[in-house]
């Protein structure tokens, strides 16, 4: 029988390991839940950054050397809108530019989100199923040293600069997961956390009331977003810092013990492995570190291969 | 003492005389009052065609080849809407798109159309001023035999192709000038109303009921939009033919009869001078067709020389 799979994801790192899964696994056997609380309105755009690297990637549209927003783009729109004094601290590519247009558009007449992602990932070709984690609004809050701070905010405009004391996921109390999201979770037979940013990525997810309790009677595994003390991109290592914490896998898998079946370290952590495996979970090393697409595909295969091998008794 | 100068505009004729006349004139001397009952809301922006076109024009950014639009413009933003399912038969630009989107943010604000226009021409360095016609809403509807028609529909999507056979100009009864045209109109000692399309760019201007009475007492001088039967762009002359008329400068001069003092014709159309002069303006025969900036300048100041120049009595 066909295994099934949830994955949740959110940011670069994730939507790679997605790409990898993507290709392992038939499409109906794959669901991907992506954080939308760094969704935002700008210049009256509806944005959702998280679901647009998932959908560029897996699309095959996404720019390999920034690592967001579309291949073959251009910026003539942003450079005309800064010369007419508008904002430009924001990268909003022409291309780019499309998808958030016509996302407004359609959500402004009444449409979900997921209904619009639903289109918009069938007309660029994508087989595999993407779930917003909710159709309504979640907006991750930054709070720091220079106050609360939205979060495109802190992570795009101060570039993660100032020091954070702590985050709030504004209106995921009251939110509910997306169509899909529930029942892609209760017919899974695994889910895979991507290694993607543990507090801004991941946790405004299992910060909607109806979905961690869906994930915890699973098997779920992660890949750690930290290497040797350091994120491949973006600001979780420093968000560990800051919190007093010092930034390793072993500081991540401690983040989700209470979920975690397996985790993936890469193979400079492996010293790491019987700390980690004393939190209650299995543990792999591998190479970790997604630079090409087979790379991506490589990691996804051994994860499941991983997460379906059964898991060894310790010898007494 | 300076020539005060009032020039009515619309399309891409009206938009080069004018350019002619921003460098014959200081900037404090001349004021354009501009047609936006083609104006419309496309994918959620406001455009402005006419006011753009004259915009763009005197900021020395319009496309030469097209007639429309920005230099160095890129497509991607429309091409990526097309293969997303979004309309592309309103040729939209990256970099047009930017002043779209400005001036539809500020509009939506509350702004006036007015205002937002001031801004712009300011940011692209322009000195001369330039006046919507109004603020209000006004909107060329295309009688055709295939139904009424909004313009851009007929304009763009239909390409002219529908037989007219009217035009209404729906709110113009109750549209009230924007702010500054009449006040410019009064301190006007001459009028222009450039090489347009009388039907759609010029008549939209004058059914807005306190704009014909404050042209009235001054003396209108006017350059053919047609030369030799024919328009240099646009439908004018297919229009005249639909009505019945044969298109022709002369067709063009008893239009606009009533407010004329004076007419530049084509020297091809020489011939035609006594049958206009016939109908009580005086008429000067000259190169009117603009296919440099040079030619733009060289027609503007022989059009003020000739409006200048003291009307010679008829001799007994």
């Amino acid at each position: 029988m066909a295994l099934k799979v949830v994955a949740l994801a959110g940011g670069v790192g994730g939507a790679k390991l997605v790409d990898g899964l993507a290709t392992c696994l038939p499409p109906e056997d794959l669901t991907i839940i992506v954080n939308t609380a760094d969704d935002f309105t700008h210049l009256g755009l509806k944005i959702s950054p998280d679901l647009d690297t998932v959908l560029y990637t897996l699309a095959g549209l996404a720019d390999p050397e920034r690592g967001w927003g579309r291949v073959d783009e251009s910026w003539n729109f942003l450079e005309t809108l800064g010369e007419l004094g508008g904002p430009t601290w924001f990268r909003l590519g022409d291309r780019d530019l499309a998808l958030h247009h016509k996302r407004t558009q359609r959500i402004e007449r009444g449409e979900s989100l997921s209904a619009v992602m639903h289109d918009l990932r069938e007309r660029l070709g994508i087989e595999v199923t993407i779930l917003p984690m909710s159709d309504d609004s979640v907006q991750t809050i930054v709070g720091t040293e220079q106050g609360d701070l939205a979060f495109q905010e802190y992570f795009v405009a101060r570039r993660c600069e100032p020091i954070v004391h702590g985050f709030t996921f504004r209106g995921a109390e009251q939110a509910h997961p997306a169509p899909g999201v529930l029942q892609s979770l209760e017919a899974a037979d695994l889910v895979i956390f991507c290694p993607s940013n543990p507090w801004v990525s991941l946790d405004p997810i299992l910060a909607i009331p109806a979905i961690r309790p869906a994930i915890e009677p699973k098997p779920v595994y992660m890949v750690s977003p930290i290497i040797a003390g350091k994120t491949v991109r973006g600001p979780a290592a420093k968000m560990y810092s800051e919190f007093g914490i010092d930034p390793s896998a072993l500081a991540v898998a401690q983040h989700f013990k209470d979920l975690l079946e397996g985790f993936v370290i890469d193979e400079q952590d492996a010293h790491l492995a019987k700390d980690i495996e004393a939190l209650g979970m299995r543990v792999s090393s591998d190479v970790t570190l997604m630079q090409t697409r087979k790379d991506r595909f490589r990691l996804a295969q051994s994860l499941l291969q991983f997460a379906c091998s059964i898991p060894l008794k310790e010898s007494t």
